[in-house]
């Protein structure tokens, strides 16, 4: 079973990179992007059968590693 | 209108960052994770209304700035 983890910064907190990327794409010409948020995804195989077991599995990954909860926010796929 | 730039690096090409979050959850105790590759996601806020135009300028920033292609694949979403 698949499962893909997204995390994204929570609104509000500043996204240097997201900045970055908006302020390139600025300069090579590309216009109307109003903003622009960077975020990691994460694509784990899983060897759990149980579609529900997979996904607090994947929950609990991300409360204690993929994600900090602090400023981040994660969202959980079973594929 | 927004649009979701998925980039993932791809088959065959080595993910060291994945292979490491392989082994931290492996240490933490998660067990049955078999495989993990990490990518970017990247949202874009835009000024078009046209989806198709949209689609089309987000493909145009993928291959000029947000992916490399050569060892990396993006997938483009409109919202």
């Amino acid at each position: 079973m698949k499962a893909r983890v997204t995390v994204m910064l929570k609104n509000g907190v500043l996204d240097p990179q997201g900045e970055a990327i908006r302020h390139a794409l600025g300069a090579l010409g590309f216009a109307g992007v109003e903003g622009v948020r960077q975020g990691k995804v994460i694509e784990l195989d899983l060897s759990a059968t149980d579609k529900v077991a997979a996904e607090t599995g994947v929950k609990a990954m991300c409360e204690k590693l993929l994600a900090n909860t602090v400023i981040e926010s994660y969202r959980v796929e079973i594929l």
